[in-house]
This record gives structure tokens, C-alpha cells and sequence, in this order.
């Protein structure tokens, strides 16, 4: 069992956050949408100088992507750091963090999802923080310019506000049935599989796994989980919650096939990762899944003091 | 520095050989003209029971491919275990191996590549044992309707062949200039990438490393070069061969960014990997690399007396 990870505290209106590009180039016009947004919630949005910088299929240089972030982590008047968008990249800049400069300023929320999956695995390994899988703000579900998806936003609202409860998050299909309560992991699979062999590597070990992507075709997704299994990153897992494969085929029977044989609770169908609807879940926190409603609400506490 | 492999004895005309399938289906029209020409190099081939079985993406179900291939090796009248193509699912019978009663066999020649990375690198972990990355019958170099490439099939009979010498192999591109001689390892990167962390992890310490990939994007490529790196599975390497990178865009300035700063010697542009022309390279033996010639060669020695 590994450690538990600090929890950080929760967002309050007024409070200041920033907006950080680990990974793929970021597209003005979506961010500015999804900084209206982030600023209708009540937040005071900061955009790190270097967000819309762009190399090929980078936002701008590696020493540039980890410089934002690590200055927006160690502000102490930041309370969240805020992933405009996926993409690729955050793998390339684990290694650049001043990881001691960065335990050593006050655990913050960090919000982000598919390729962020790196970074959540890193902040939980290298800070031992929780930190919140959700939709990013230039991205199509916060950053469309329609307009934010209504049931993703409140939430993510009631995900990052002090004193909010965000609501079960219900699945489609249940695929072995049982209850599970303890702290979530895991995020995108290709993620996780490129962390394999890595000191960032997932740690299943008394946590429910969260596993979702984006695509890949169901030979991968069959490769991905068998690497998975062989490195021993899925061992002890106590149950699995399985997220929104866009564009990944049919992937239920080799998920099936690879991941019901450890005989834990597996839940499917749940509207996180990518796509619309895409809500929010907090890595690190303890959560339950229950396949009688076949669902998974994330048993969020603030904490008892203030830091 | 890990330990030499074993280098099996090569093969001699009228040689018994079983051909297998790993990994994804076989055509059955390509395999009868690659089994052909197999005989007409003088091999008497047998085609193992399992191997035109069909189940989704794999060659019939996990035990069967399994146990074709150990019944093939572990059978003694049988020099060469050659596989039909590689496609996916190589890494999915590692576990089902029964590896003491492999190790009890004499050792012998595995002929396969692309997926079939994974089968090298598990022998080569499990048994020891140094092995044949080439051509397979069930695929276009050697299994078109229209006959083999002949260059292929010259390079491949000098590779398996006793008394033979094979011939260096010439690249196009000199990314980093230098020598390096000591063993080769590596192969496909999908599948080096998918190892990691596993039992099978590619150790790159005193090696040559050979890398070439098919059907991926540049910034895949550089998550599986990310991953190697932080895995730890590069450390050491003395030098790298870049095969074939078909329908990979341009991953060269990737190749450069992510290797060149290992300081070792890089050649690019090797036939080796996918595509016709396809030459063969013996993972485990001794090897050259020049960049004054931009070649590598397989520096084969026959073992001095026969097992």
C-alpha cells in the first residue's frame, strides 16, 4: 500500500489560478473561450507567458512548458494550476522540475487530463499530492465556442469549490460486479503505459484504477493493458473504473479479456477522459464503486485546516 | 554489461525448420509461396497445426500460439523456428511458456521480427540465446505471389546458412559519426517501448541497438524514445542502427532530438525492419558499426565445434 497523498485544499471564489501547456500546442481561440468560463465560475485566471508557444507538435520548448509550470506551482498566491490541453509532451519534462522547490511550496490543485495523466502520476510520486483529472479549458468542453458543456462544468465546480459535493458519476455497464472503496489512480492508458519502467509508473496496490483513451485501435489497447499486467502496475488493484474510448473501436471485449480475470469490481461506461459529457475525478482521493448503481463518487473531504 | 548470449549453430541444406505464428494472423496464400521459397533454399519446413488458426487480431488463442511455438523448439529433429509474420500478440504468450523446459533444449535459431521483438528479447532473458531479426515466409519480402525480393533472400540465406557470411548492410544517413563494435540488441520500438518494466525490458549496457518502427506518428515515436530513456533501458549503449520507418512521417529529427545526445555513434536509413528490401540481423552476435562506410555489419562467427 503506498502512501496516502496530501489532498490540497479546495478553490474559494475570487482565488487566483494559472493556466499551464505541458503538451501539444495550444489554440488561441479555444483558450480564450475556456478562460471566460474559468473566470464565470468565479476565479481570477492567469495565463503563463509561455502557454501559446508552439514546436511542431510541442507547446514551445521543454525548459519553456516545465519553467510555467513550475513557477505557477511555487506562486504561493496561485491556488491551482490549470492544463489548457493534452496532446503530447508532459512525458519530456518530468525529468526538468527543481522536484525539492517544488515540495517545498504549499500543495495546490493541479487539473488536467489525458496526456496530464503523466503529470498527476509525477506530482503524486515526486510532491505525494492529490490532484484533479477533469476537463481542460481549451479544450472542446469548456472551450467551445458554443459554450461549455453545463453538466460538465458544475461538475467540475462542485469537483474544485470548497464546500461542494460533486455527484456520482454513473457508468453504462457493469462488467464484474461488486463494491470497492479507496483512493483512485491511473488516467490514460497510453500514458500509464508509457510511464511502465519509469520511477513514475502506476502503483495499483489497494487503489481503484481509472482507465480511459483516445485512439487506439483494440490491438493496442490489448498491448497497452498486457504491459500493464506484466510490470506488475495493475497488482492489487481493488477495482476498475473504466472511462470514454473515443475513437478506440470496440475495446469492452479485450478489456474484458485482459482486466477480468483479477476479479475485482470493473464498472464501464463512465463519462470521463475524453468527449462530452467529461466530468471530474480526484486522483488521489478516495472513492467508491458500487456496481448496483454502477457508479463512482469520489468521497471528497476538505480538509479540517486550512494550510 | 550483461552476459553473452548463446550463438546457435546455423543451419546446413536439408535442415528441418517449423514455421509458427506469435502474433496475428497468417494468410494462408502468402505462407504457401513463403514456405516455398524456404524449400527451395534447401529446407525441409514444417508448418506447426496451430498456425493458420484465426481469433480477432491474434493467430488462435494464446495457448495454442504458445504451444506451437514450444513444441517447435523444444523439438530436437527441428534447427530453426521461423515465424510466419508479426502483426500483434507476441507479448500476450510470454507467461505461457513453460521457459525450464525450453532452457533443457538445444538451442536453435529464431527467425522472425516486428512483433516478434518480443520473442527475442524473451529468449534472450530466458534462455540465452542470440536470434535471427529478418524476413518471414507470410509477409511480402519473401511471401509475394510475384516471388522474394532477391536481395532479401540472398541476405537471409548468408544469415542462416553455415559456412555463409552476410554481408554489411549500408544505411543512408550518418546522424552521429564514430565505431562501435559489441553484441546488437533492440528491434521494433512499439515493441521495446511495450517491454519496458516488464521481465523482458531491453538492457542497452555495452550493446548496439538496432530501432525501426512502422505506422507511427513522430510524436509516438518520441513518447516511446521518452519512455526508453527515463526506463533507464538505453543506459550504456554504444552505439545505434536505424532501420526501416515506414509510414512514420519524418521520426529522423525526433531519432536526432532524442538520441543524438547520448553521444554514441548513429547510422540511419538501414534496410532492416519493414518494407522490401528486408536484411537480416542477428540479435545477440557481434557487430560493427561504421559511419565511415554508414554500415552495419554482423561480425557472425560459426561456434567452433557443433552441440
Amino acid at each position: 500500500m503506498t502512501a496516502r497523498l496530501w489532498i490540497p485544499g479546495r478553490l474559494r471564489p475570487g482565488d487566483r489560478v494559472a493556466v499551464v501547456a505541458p503538451s501539444g500546442p495550444v489554440d488561441p481561440v479555444r483558450l480564450a473561450h475556456g478562460r471566460h468560463v474559468l473566470a464565470q465560475i468565479g476565479l481570477r485566471v492567469e495565463v503563463m507567458p509561455r502557454v501559446l508557444n508552439r514546436r511542431g507538435y510541442l507547446a514551445g520548448s521543454d525548459a519553456g512548458r516545465a519553467a510555467d509550470i513550475q513557477e505557477a506551482w511555487c506562486d504561493p498566491e496561485i491556488r491551482a494550476v490549470i492544463c489548457a490541453r493534452g496532446g503530447y509532451g508532459a512525458t519530456r519534462i518530468l525529468e526538468l522540475f527543481d522536484w525539492p522547490a517544488m515540495a517545498a511550496a504549499r500543495p495546490k490543485i493541479l487539473l488536467g487530463s489525458s496526456d496530464v495523466t503523466a503529470l498527476h502520476q509525477a506530482f503524486a510520486v515526486r510532491l505525494g499530492v492529490a490532484s484533479c483529472f477533469g476537463p481542460m479549458p481549451a479544450c472542446q468542453t469548456l472551450g467551445d465556442p458554443e459554450g461549455p458543456d453545463a453538466d460538465s462544468l458544475s461538475h467540475l465546480y462542485s469537483s474544485l469549490f470548497e464546500g461542494e459535493e460533486p455527484g456520482a458519476v454513473a457508468g453504462d455497464r457493469v462488467i464484474v460486479p461488486g463494491y470497492a472503496e479507496g483512493p483512485l489512480t491511473g488516467g490514460n492508458l497510453s500514458l500509464l503505459a508509457s510511464l511502465c519502467g519509469t520511477p513514475y509508473s502506476l502503483r495499483s496496490e489497494g487503489h481503484i484504477v481509472l482507465l480511459e483513451d483516445v485512439g487506439e485501435e483494440p490491438y493496442r489497447v490489448d498491448r497497452m493493458l498486457t504491459q500493464l499486467l506484466q510490470a506488475g502496475c495493475l497488482d492489487g488493484a481493488i477495482g476498475f473504473v473504466l472511462g470514454s474510448w473515443e475513437r478506440c473501436g470496440d475495446p469492452i471485449p479485450v478489456l474484458m479479456d485482459r482486466l477480468a480475470p483479477l476479479g475485482v469490481p470493473i464498472i464501464a461506461g463512465l463519462p470521463i477522459g475524453h468527449g462530452v459529457p467529461q466530468f471530474t475525478a480526484w486522483m488521489g482521493a478516495d472513492a467508491v464503486i458500487d456496481t448496483e448503481s454502477c457508479s463512482l463518487t469520489c468521497l471528497f473531504r476538505d480538509p479540517a485546516t486550512a494550510l
